[in-house]
């Protein structure tokens, strides 16, 4: 393994953070929130620390597999960081856990807040909020669509031929081409959000902020209240319908721009995601009309919707306070929390296309009992999974189960409640944002122990690389024949 | 599929129920309970409707494949049928309702309770109760070693080689052998516990009915305060050791008593097993000392592997209202409830040995994406794992999940909030008993709405026959080719 390959990888992740971290300026300038320097002091810092990593690391020729995870590991690690320079500079997040709580939420698009009142953060840091989880869903689409297929992991192996991707054992050349594809799309989604939500009465401000938020399904928004906060039931159905297309495989809007619309609408996951999010909204629509929480069906599918595909996309926007719904709707929600969205998405979860494979898995051991010489193969879109991809997406049911049911022990052996301790677990290794009860909508993580913190903001970063990413580099077996890094004042050597 | 089989071998069961059905009389008669009656009146009942049955159905000449799932799910429906008639004619009991699933929980070893006190039930009644735990107890280890691996079903086919049961694929020759062997075992240590029992100051009621209650890990007791109303540690202990051994494989205690003691020492499952219970009792006992819940090490000890164990092995007896433990220990007893006991014993839950043999897979995947191109098997005891196997397993994982998510929404769509729900369905799926909250160990099963108790009886039912058995009578495949039964009085034909 190289280390200097990481290391310079990392410090030009960081570079590039220091540029992004010069944009919230102007919000902040416009607005006089008074935190322009806090950018400032961030962006130079990240830049000096990241160049001179870039500059004295000596990386590989290319970058091979092993490095591949410690960089996916890392760049979260790093990038949150950095992000939370501006909110403990500024002050606003007096403890730098706090801070880096609040960036790991941004970055992984997870939306989980320790902020009481967030309008306390004034415009700048706000639109920063905001961006870090634009920019985390960013790296998301590029790592879940072209790096982790060539790592071996994740749903998306599975459409890695049809992919613009890279097909070989290495990262590199041909992910630049699909990173472009991608995020024009991504930015197109963005500006139609914006641009949509400006037409609804939205300032300019706003409309970013929550563009950003929706397409990242992040969560974060700029009022406490969240979307809630705005009144406007057309605001709510345009964010429902943006947190629907970036809950989907981004490589599908692609083939609908190319026209491919065959292809589309014969996928089968996209049917199973849309059927699930129609499903449990028109199921909570009916529960919270006959049980009196809304007065009219009307307004029953406004809420139902809004709150069903901001959980099952894992963006984490509310509109009301589920907890006080019935208790088959926020279990419902619950179960919606472990879903997630499609592979490909910027949506944390499971991945819709791991529960559709489990289901025909386990339809098809039922079928074995009846006929049990019948050799059957399970098949998506019409084409046989092959056997390691089913295994692995098995193996990640297991160790999801492992990981979730360990961090919710540790957090409620620090007196954490189940009901909060669990539901916090399942919202950050899920990349949602808001549990129940204690972390419930309308409710925050500041009152959560640090240790806790920890194990959740660990939780955030495994849920988004997909488990298996960071369970990899716990494995001594990963870190045989690892050498130091060769710096450059050492001279370039072999 | 031939319906005259099945109706045969229901019809001779409930023969078989109403002789057992004449045992309790002598308690009755003892004390006086005026329950006498209740017991003839169902024995005729029984052995007349079984005998009616038995007598018009035709058998096939063997039993086949498809018959044996129906035999089975029908077995447990039928028996609980039967059962619940000396609640509801004694009038202890006055909804139908609540017998069927007083009796169902008994036969299949769950132990969840409707009534709000057990005493009023008389000593007859309670001797019943504990009757049908012990009979339901020996169904299931003849079920769980000598039919279900038959029927492809469950972590027993791993051992079918070493087994004294069938290999071939039609139930039948074997099964007598076995059952006779393993009842031998069952019957021996329900003595060896008797005697302990009145050793340590129990009356001989009491004594057989919490044996009959610890080897079948079922969980009623003759007193609403269950164990912990005798309030001594000696029993508390004695209990203890029978529940451990009644967790284990039945078959391991065949080898032990052939003096093979090295591969019981060997056997991987029992070392897991074994190690999972004294770890999570280490945990709870230290978080319930330093917690201040007991005063002394030693006391928390007593508490803390009681309920530890109780919970693992799925008895669901209580010497302590955990509900009242902190919250890592409550959580750390809802996630043993999942976990269960050994294959081939009388414990429900997934068993220990799919939980091992997850493990081993989740880790192999891991491995695998470091060293994609080597090829491990999984192993256990030293012997690879058949791939169809390994399958079988997985998938229970995923059906587990489907049926706890469907049973749940359910339940919580009643009113009954997350907590209890949620550990209702758990509690009775894993055949435990008391769940948390609503449920605990303190409370009773009676408030639980009319629906939501059917849809837990089919849990206690669907969890004990391994949720296949029941899956499969769902599927209209299996149904194909179904004739009506051939009736005595229609003649033989064919």
């Amino acid at each position: 393994m190289k280390l200097g390959t990481i290391g310079a990888v990392t410090g030009w992740l960081l570079v590039f953070l220091s540029v992004a971290l010069l944009l919230p300026i102007g919000f902040s300038l416009y607005y006089h929130d008074g935190n322009a320097w806090v950018f400032i002091v961030s962006s130079l810092s990240g830049a000096s620390l990241g160049g001179l990593l870039a500059w004295s690391c000596l990386p590989g020729r290319e970058i091979g597999h092993r490095e591949g995870f410690a960089i996916v590991g890392l760049a979260w690690l790093a990038a949150a960081a950095l992000g939370a320079l501006p909110y403990y500079l500024s002050g606003a997040i007096p403890s730098y856990l706090d801070a880096y709580f609040e960036a790991m939420s941004g970055f992984t698009t997870t939306g989980s807040t320790i902020l009481e009142r967030v309008e306390i953060l004034g415009p700048g840091l706000l639109f920063w909020r905001a961006l870090t989880h634009w920019l985390g869903g960013m790296g998301i689409i590029v790592l879940s669509i072209a790096i982790l297929p060539v790592l071996g992991i994740g749903g998306m192996q599975l459409f890695q031929a049809e992919m613009p991707g890279p097909t070989k054992d290495r990262l590199a050349p041909r992910i630049q081409d699909t990173a472009r594809i991608l995020w024009g799309v991504y930015v197109l989604y963005t500006l139609g959000e914006v641009i949509l939500l400006m037409l609804s009465g939205m300032d300019f401000f706003d409309a970013i902020c929550h563009s950003f938020a929706t397409l990242a399904t992040g969560g974060f928004s700029t009022r406490t209240a969240s979307v809630g906060g705005f009144g406007s039931p057309l605001i709510d159905y345009i964010i429902v319908i943006f947190m629907i297309l970036a809950g989907m495989n981004f490589s599908l809007h692609h083939r609908l721009f190319k026209g491919d619309f065959k292809a589309v609408i014969k996928n089968e996951e996209l049917k199973f995601y849309l059927g699930m999010g129609t499903g449990a909204t028109l199921l909570i629509m009916v529960v919270n009309y006959l049980s009196h929480t809304y007065g009219s069906l009307g307004e029953s599918l406004r809420f139902s919707s809004f709150q069903v595909w901001s959980i099952l996309t894992t963006t984490g926007f509310g509109t009301a306070d589920f907890d006080k719904w019935s208790p088959v709707c926020r279990f419902a929600l619950v179960t919606l929390m472990f879903i997630g969205g499609m592979a490909g998405s910027t949506g944390g979860g499971i991945k819709q296309v791991r529960i559709l494979l489990f289901w025909k898995f386990t339809r098809m051991q039922i079928r074995k009992l009846i006929h049990p010489r019948a050799v059957e193969a399970i098949k998506l879109d019409g084409r046989r999974v092959p056997a390691e991809v089913m295994q692995s997406i098995l193996g990640y049911l297991s160790l999801y189960l492992v990981v979730f049911v360990v961090a919710t022990l540790i957090v409620t052996g620090q007196g954490v409640d189940i009901l909060t301790g669990s539901t916090a677990v399942i919202a950050t290794l899920n990349n949602i944002g808001p549990g129940l009860a204690g972390v419930g909508a309308t409710q925050n993580f500041a009152g959560i122990p640090a240790l806790s913190k920890v194990v959740l903001i660990l939780c955030m970063v495994a849920g988004r690389l997909e488990l298996y990413t960071l369970a990899v580099l716990v494995v001594p077996e990963y870190w045989k024949g690892t050498d130091l890094p060769r710096w450059r004042w050492q001279g370039r050597r072999g």
